[in-house]
């Protein structure tokens, strides 16, 4: 691979024409210039540990993947991080996960010690938070059962307490009440945080957090009443072994029910203790970090693979008299990566945003005050909604765009596209919490038509001009009047389904019948919600932001451009409620045709503004240089079904039939065959 | 797995409530009851085969998978058929692919042979065809390369005459040029129909079809000059040896040029002979097969396997004063799913009509007249894309409709939504052929103008009045108001192309940049022609089949569904174009909600009457019993992650950690660890 290929040449000269400081935008997306260094020595560190490398995934096993990552992970955590003098309250922590590519322990170091932190006393804390944060005790979050997902009432795990031996006695009584999903539990796992319905002298008290071992500390084997294991094969995250546990009669102390939020006294009286609220915060948590790590990250890497390997592969003519195009220049293919490139930074934008909503409320929470409580729940589980969604599409559509190879596993999207669909599901299914947000929608819509609101949901209460004013495509660029649309439309979209649920209830259906009916709507609204807190919270964030006045021009675009997306891909909506006018949606159009136009010459260092190196982004398309093709047929010939010219475990089936035919074509005769 | 589980018992119950017969329906789908027994008969012969069953899909290797494949496939062919006295041409054959399951040789059997048949003289034929058909030489066709795709003319491989010996010699002169992706050629092919650049005397002729040895006959090593192997892991096609073939200086025999259209004589006299219009009958024959068993089947398992999930699943309170019921009872959940299986049922008739038109069309072939090939050729192209688009979406949105559980392979569901994926992709990416739709859409819309279409366009010169006048939501369920919404916002999308194009070039801009910046609204033309083509057909078939009179009653309901569903979600075409006012749109949303309400009941027993046996689903959630725990349970536990209740390989890098924590929790302390 020494020579420069034309494809090579494509992109120099892509990089040539670049209209701002890739390096600049970089130092924003980081933070800062600080955060660029710091997250580049991380990344390099780790590249240039021989043992952080691997062999190519997609050559591997699942359970080789398995054990890989989890000396991987266990090497970077126990050797390289005290090697590094890097501490697990460092600045260098938060880059990890991006540098590790695949890596276990999500859920005992995301989930399962943020737990212990949230639901235990003090004393508890002290004693189980500094095995679990040194890697001695193995964790997971035990909440999902084999037959009870998103209604937590329904799971049907038991703890009953045992006042004779001051014991938790733990049953699982059916086979749907077995714990099921959660990550790192069916092999790593010698402890579980499991959730179960308390119940004393036959009476039940809810929901409670429980610290359960499950594997001997010698062995490793089950205990006894313990049965776990492995799922099996999942669309995804071949390195994680999500489990299953099945117990029965298992006995815990009294001490491991999780004590922050209640406990039971030796005598079996049950006390609450503090705010019940803050059960709800780690979820909250969860969700507002993920968007970070498995949507904006992974689309980011996708859209870097996608318009690299589209601005080298040339396809068909535009002009019958010239020569083949980059298929980057096809309008066609800007429509489909383009959009997807301004959803990474909008939603990273929006993001931060959240991140930061999120600080607030926990010094709040610190206080006693739980108020922002349902702002932020709705907030988060609809951004979570709404952006895994997005995100999950914009992947598959920058993978299919890149045609047969984005079809190989050599191009790396595959890989990021069937995790991410993940996040679709994980933590919440994305049809619960879009109606999860739709009910705070709704009852904020209600309150509005007698109080100002303010916070995110402020615009229900904004009774102003519903008329957009726009005459040429160059009006609907304009930052304000995207947010004033998308808020409108938001509005409308919330009030549209309060007003048919209204009326179905005054006619007699009654209101849970009426919520169920309608609630394709309330859905689209809580989409039309977050549409416009994206929007408007990135046109803010980029009017804020103090940079060079070619890349505010670049943000403002990719904004413009994910605003008018969003309206040209919900046109049905802005026209039926009068947003826009059927003339003004083909200005809509013009204007987001336009912006393509624009930002074509610039894709390139966008993408590489994402500073993903090609050890991090494992991909035969989006390498930095745009070797493609020497990079796939490489990668091709490493494949396990190459090892030898002939395959004969399969061949062993077709030779007899082949050595007929050579007996024919070779004029041997049927009688002289082997 | 014996006792009655209360999701058996729920399916049951479902199946009490049908309203109509599902054998009935079934056979409709299958034709008539004599094709459901033929079809039976095969799926219970090969289901009883013990040398048909396979392990596990799930927990194989690649490798393993594609040998397996091989000796199934082989079987089936060779031992399988000449035992049951099924011959090539009887009426089981085409039942054989959906009773195996995974096999291979698709492309030697669907794509080599017929290749043969269309670009072979009949003395080439009698040579090749009854060595390929009885699989003593196994070929596949080889005509994309790394660097080249959908533009057949930007192929690079070339095939130079050489007068002196007769032969042509074979080159891919860069690395671009090597053939890849190709089925069945990586490992198991020694021959392959090549197609190559003809050039004799340093004059190039285009693309032609060669018949090249690759392979030894006896040794099945590959020939000198040749490089083959496999392309490496995809996103599914784990069975299929996709293949890279670099041929340099590779001679073969003047003869092998297949001469139907045109050959060389011995003196290199290039003759064209017959019409050239035929060589692309083929891709044509490919599109039009691959609707019914790569889009309409996969689509109908999916559908069969998430209903069945969503009427045994139960999660959460409609009325939070009763019990939890079947996720099947959500509106939002009906919304997802049966739209889908609407879909199936569209989908089928309308390429049960391609099919007929196809052989009409070969017929006239056969008298010398391609006259039908530009409306065929339009309409398959677009039908593949659209439908491969909604098939793949639609499979993907019933996967994330069995939450968590469709995230496991355990469901089946992983392994056909990757696999309808690749249908976006092959035989024609589909942005490449919604744009050759649309081509010829705007060149019959140019003739409306003037003269009276018939055929599938005639609409394009229907100028009747063009506004709905539907007032209540029952009216819009109505077929032929459905069908007349469809043909005039096909109508208007294909004029607004147009007439934005028209613009363009008046002020200026040249036809081929108008063409590229207006492609967007073209795909969306050609979308429009498709979706009136299937809503229109699929009228007229339902109307005129005979059937009983609850069959019928569904079916209509199904076709309402599917209509008004794609009416919804492109309201804002249907509104902007005039076609339907904002008061109609919600009177169209209001008709699709009781539809779904209306199917409800049945939806079970449509799905039931898609008669996939358990065999052939192969998925723990969508069995006929509706056992789904016990059975995800059973599957999870055949793991190889689960063969020890340790993972030995993983757990030697745990277990210094691990015995640190037990010694701190059992008070060992850290003198005495192990």
């Amino acid at each position: 691979m020494a020579n420069v290929t034309p494809e090579m040449q494509l992109l120099c000269k892509e990089r040539e024409k670049v209209s701002f400081s890739v390096e600049e935008l970089t130092n924003i997306l980081d933070g800062n210039k600080e955060e660029t260094a710091i997250r580049r020595k991380v990344e390099n560190v780790i590249a240039n540990d021989t043992s952080m490398q691997h062999r190519n995934l997609n050559h591997m096993t699942r359970e080789e993947r398995f054990s890989e990552a989890m000396r991987r992970t266990l090497y970077a955590l126990k050797v390289l991080l005290p090697r590094e003098g890097w501490t697990p309250v460092g600045p260098e922590m938060k880059y990890l996960a991006r540098a590790i590519k695949e890596f276990t322990f999500i859920i005992h170091a995301g989930v399962f010690i943020p737990c212990i932190m949230s639901y235990g006393t003090n004393e508890q804390i002290a004693k189980w938070f500094p095995l679990a944060a040194d890697f001695r005790i193995i964790g997971t979050y035990a909440q999902t059962e084999l037959g009870h997902g998103s209604f937590l009432r329904g799971l049907e795990t038991i703890a009953t307490y045992d006042r004779a031996n001051q014991e938790f006695i733990i049953n699982c009584p059916k086979i749907t009440a077995m714990k099921w999903w959660p990550g790192d539990m069916g092999k790593s796992a010698n402890h579980v945080l499991l959730m179960a319905e308390l119940v004393i002298d036959g009476k039940k008290y809810g929901m409670h957090g429980f610290m359960v071992q499950i594997r001997d500390l010698t062995t490793h084997e089950p205990l006894p009443g313990v049965t776990v294991g492995d799922i099996g094969a999942k669309l995804s995250f071949e390195s994680v072994d999500n489990g299953f546990l099945y117990l029965q009669n298992v006995r815990i102390p009294r001490e491991n029910l999780l004590s922050k939020l209640s406990e039971v006294h030796p005598d079996g009286t049950y006390i609450k203790k503090g705010n019940q609220r803050l059960m709800y915060g780690s979820m909250v948590r969860v969700r507002v970090n993920l968007i970070a790590h498995e949507i904006v990250m992974p689309l980011a890497k996708a859209c870097t693979i996608a318009v690299r390997y589209s601005a080298v592969r040339r396809q068909g003519l535009i002009n019958p008299s010239k020569e083949e195009v980059p298929v980057l220049d096809y309008v066609a293919q800007q429509h489909k990566l383009l959009p997807q490139v301004a959803t990474v930074f909008m939603a990273h934008f929006a993001a931060k945003q959240l991140v930061k909503m999120h600080h607030d409320y926990s010094l709040e929470v610190e206080k006693g005050n739980t108020s922002q409580l349902p702002e932020l729940h709705a907030l988060s589980a609809g951004m979570k909604a709404c952006l895994s969604e997005q995100g999950a599409a914009g992947a598959e559509i920058v993978r299919r765009a890149c045609g047969g190879h984005g079809y190989s596993c050599g191009s790396g999207l595959p890989f990021i596209v069937n995790r991410m669909l993940a996040t679709c599901t994980y933590e919440g299914e994305n049809t619960v919490m879009q109606l999860q947000c739709a009910r705070y929608l709704i009852k904020c819509a209600d309150q509005a038509k007698k109080d100002k609101l303010t916070g995110s949901v402020w615009y229900l209460s904004d009774f102003s001009n519903m008329s957009c004013t726009a005459q040429t495509f160059g009006d609907l660029q304009e930052p304000s009047v995207l947010v004033k649309l998308h808020e409108r439309r938001a509005k409308c979209a919330v009030q549209h389904a309060g007003k048919k649920m209204q009326n179905m209830v005054k006619n007699g259906t009654p209101a849970h019948d009426a919520w169920n009916m309608m609630a394709t709507l309330l859905i689209n609204a809580a989409r039309a919600h977050i549409m416009q807190y994206v929007v408007g919270t990135s046109v803010t964030y980029i009017s804020e932001l103090s940079c060079s006045a070619s890349l505010k021009k670049i943000l403002t675009q990719l904004c413009a451009l994910y605003a008018l997306h969003n309206i040209n891909s919900n046109c049905g909506d802005f026209v039926k409620f009068g947003c826009l006018t059927s003339a003004q949606c083909d200005l809509a159009q013009e204007a987001e045709f336009n912006l393509l136009k624009q930002l074509r010459p610039d894709a390139v260092g966008i993408v590489d503004s994402f500073d993903f190196t090609d050890d991090i982004l494992q991909s035969c398309l989006g390498a930095y240089d745009g070797n493609v093709y020497e990079r796939l047929f490489e990668w091709a010939k490493q494949a396990p079904m190459n090892k030898t010219e002939v395959h004969q475990d399969s061949y062993q089936y077709l030779q007899p039939y082949l050595h007929e035919g050579r007996d024919v074509l070779e004029g041997r005769g049927r009688n002289s065959k082997l």
